[in-house]
């Protein structure tokens, strides 16, 4: 089985160690059904060291090296394009491909699972949600019999490292952002992380696989994690929860899916309430199976090559037999429902000026929109007070309307935080 | 796809439906690549009613279904003969087998999987450890490349179910027994359960996917939870910890694996330690991979259903494309090590007659056998007291030593748990 990998960077690395390790290679052989054997290794800049790759197997010409006879192509250089292109051209030429680049097939995966198919190919990408963990080969294989009805996952490692630092030190959420920028979680630009855009991608990803949805990226609700503040990550605590930034997919009545990620207060015994650090879970709830969830590493270059290993020996195990994996056909009836026709339990919590009559005239806004409230605490400080509000059941829009009314409202200082609470149904 | 079914019982039914279910058909279809059909259910006994199933399907002759040309042969019966012979002749046939037993698969799987190999026929047992967990294809598949070094989980839910009530309500174990009892949760013999049996089964089956080993079942270590008492659990929750009962199996060195089946404390921030109820969980960790978890519900006939419908799909899918999968040529090198020899801190509970130089005595006897204290705590009841010692890691035979000579000395009233303690060191 001839192997090509574009991608010299970390997981590239890790990956090219795993598969020239002497000592793993009787369990590749046997996970493989065949030998292994790495063709070349596609980087950008062939004279910057490469340490861990012979130098030997280093090309800069994607072209040759797909054209090369390969059985599989591995892509872990990430980015839409050139991938794109790249994988395009080894599927039309019957190559199976494994990816890690969970923008590309967030984008563009269906098409390149169709283009697979249609040329006898597979196309694997395990490591593109989850990292390490192997959630895709779940949901494509163990659950393909399963009706799954919710998908929620705590899929963004430097967002769930930011909220453990805040829960577990009280640090404000500045602080938490640069310790993690100081550690490496963090890009100097975070904006992918924290505004939820990496998580969409992969509530994207999941919920092709668990519904078979053919909606679009756009299709997806998103909510980053600036807004969240120290008191809000303190009023979850004592209510018994922790706030996390969770993507969701789920049904909505027969032919509904709604897509979303967002923070929520997860209730403590809820099992992703205890996934810290950079850790990456992903809990779904199938209707015969009932609740099932995987937990490990969602980044770094050893854990993710892992991931990307497993797809490449199952990918090289069909090449032998001859045969590829066939695509979910899909579920085209399924339509998006935007968030705000959902009924959740919310926080929020709302700065005012504490003079009398302010709480009246914030339950009445309340009460306008159709949004009872469960319970409130109020928190004094001179001429200000913050009001943190549970509300029972209401619909997200109107909620979202209620904050509009308050930000506009002369005794409102600011609305800060307006967060989902998770039922804590579970068990 | 001609698919027979040994086993009316709760999973057998469940399976039954899903099987025949119209609204998942197209799902089915797309999962085996190929439509399934529903033979037969071979029954102990027709006369019984079997809700759920179609009276046409039922039948006693295990023999003629297995002969019908069948493609995929399911056993959900349960008991090692005659389920063994059974399978044994469906494999000789070529017919594919999914089982959930475990005691068979504990007992004969690897010869089961060599005859399975040799008639070209694949032998799935998804079900047969964590109920709907797909953790045995996550094994063979997606970590098929990768070395792990310790397997451990919470894999029996009766024994979780008990130790969970005594840790959140504080029962004993006498009266979480008699709960699980009355609930249906444990049996009205539970010792398979309680004296960890059932939880060896599955570290077997474990422990031959992940490591490869070919060691027989008396080659595991176990202990049951019958001797925890309400003061064991509350000594962990106020040191940080939960009593769970593990399944542990790990390498030792570059040759040896250790096979427990035996309580622990588990640190509170542990994944582990937030497995509540009946619910299962195994905890992996891997040399690149770092740690993983999967986590769901360990029994119950929907559930196990789902894992025994998820392999069904997927030996059918080989069959359409004329392959099944090769087992692991296992590693015949690995030797057992008894848990004697390895190193562990643990937990013990001492009752002793309330007199001046108990604690000195006592303390000698753990230094004779280089068992070092970490700390101790003493509670006096009149004329006794109660001495709860933590250890530093020590090599468990000398902990088991001094046990036995505490157990003989005279101001020793009795010694009440001997309990390993997990290493916190996760994160």
């Amino acid at each position: 089985m001839r192997v090509g990998v574009i991608g010299g960077g970390f997981v590239g690395t890790a990956l090219v160690q795993l598969l020239t390790d002497p000592a793993r290679h009787a369990a590749l052989v046997d996970g493989a059904t065949a030998p292994l054997e790495l063709v070349g290794v596609a980087v950008r800049d062939k004279k910057r060291p490469h340490p861990g790759i012979d130098d030997a197997l280093l090309t800069t010409d994607v072209d040759a090296l797909i054209a090369n006879d390969l059985d599989v192509l591995v892509e872990v250089a990430g980015g839409v394009e050139p991938c794109r292109t790249y994988l395009e051209s080894a599927l039309k030429l019957g190559v199976s491909v494994v990816t890690a680049n969970k923008a590309l097939m967030a984008e563009s995966g269906t098409q390149l699972a169709q283009l697979a198919n249609e040329n006898g190919a597979d196309l694997f990408y395990e490591a593109a949600v989850g990292g390490a963990i192997p959630i895709l080969r779940a949901l494509r294989s163990s659950l393909a019999g399963e009706r799954i009805n919710r998908v929620m996952g705590i899929v963004n490692g430097t967002t769930n490292y930011i909220l453990t630092k805040m829960t577990s030190e009280g640090s404000d959420y500045e602080s938490a952002l640069a310790e993690a920028q100081s550690l490496g979680y963090a890009e100097a630009d975070p904006s992918a992380d924290v505004e939820g855009f990496d998580a969409a991608a992969k509530v994207q990803i999941l919920s092709t696989l668990a519904f078979g949805t053919r909606l679009s990226g756009e299709e997806i609700d998103r909510e980053g994690i600036t807004g969240i503040r120290a008191l809000d990550v303190e009023f979850a605590r004592r209510s018994g929860y922790v706030i996390k930034l969770l993507g969701v997919a789920e049904r909505v009545g027969d032919s509904g899916v709604s897509r979303r990620a967002h923070p929520a207060m997860v209730p403590i015994r809820h099992p992703l309430a205890s996934v810290n650090g950079a850790m990456n879970a992903v809990f779904i709830e199938g209707v015969k199976s009932g609740p099932l969830m995987w937990l490990g590493q969602g980044a770094g270059g050893e854990p993710t090559a892992t991931a990307v290993l497993g797809d490449v020996l199952d990918a090289a195990r069909n090449r032998v037999s001859g045969r590829h994996d066939i695509p979910f056909s899909g579920d085209t009836s399924l339509h998006y429902v935007p968030g705000g026709a959902l009924s959740s339990v919310f926080y929020l919590s709302v700065d005012v000026l504490d003079r009398p009559g302010v709480l009246a005239e914030v339950a009445g806004v309340f009460g306008r929109h159709d949004v009872s409230i469960r319970s409130m605490e109020q928190e004094g400080f001179g001429d200000e007070a913050r009001l943190s509000f549970l509300t029972h059941h209401a619909i997200s829009a109107d909620v979202f309307a209620t904050v509009e009314e308050l930000a506009g409202s002369d005794s409102v200082e600011s609305v800060g935080a307006c967060i989902r609470v998770i039922d804590g149904s579970f068990e």
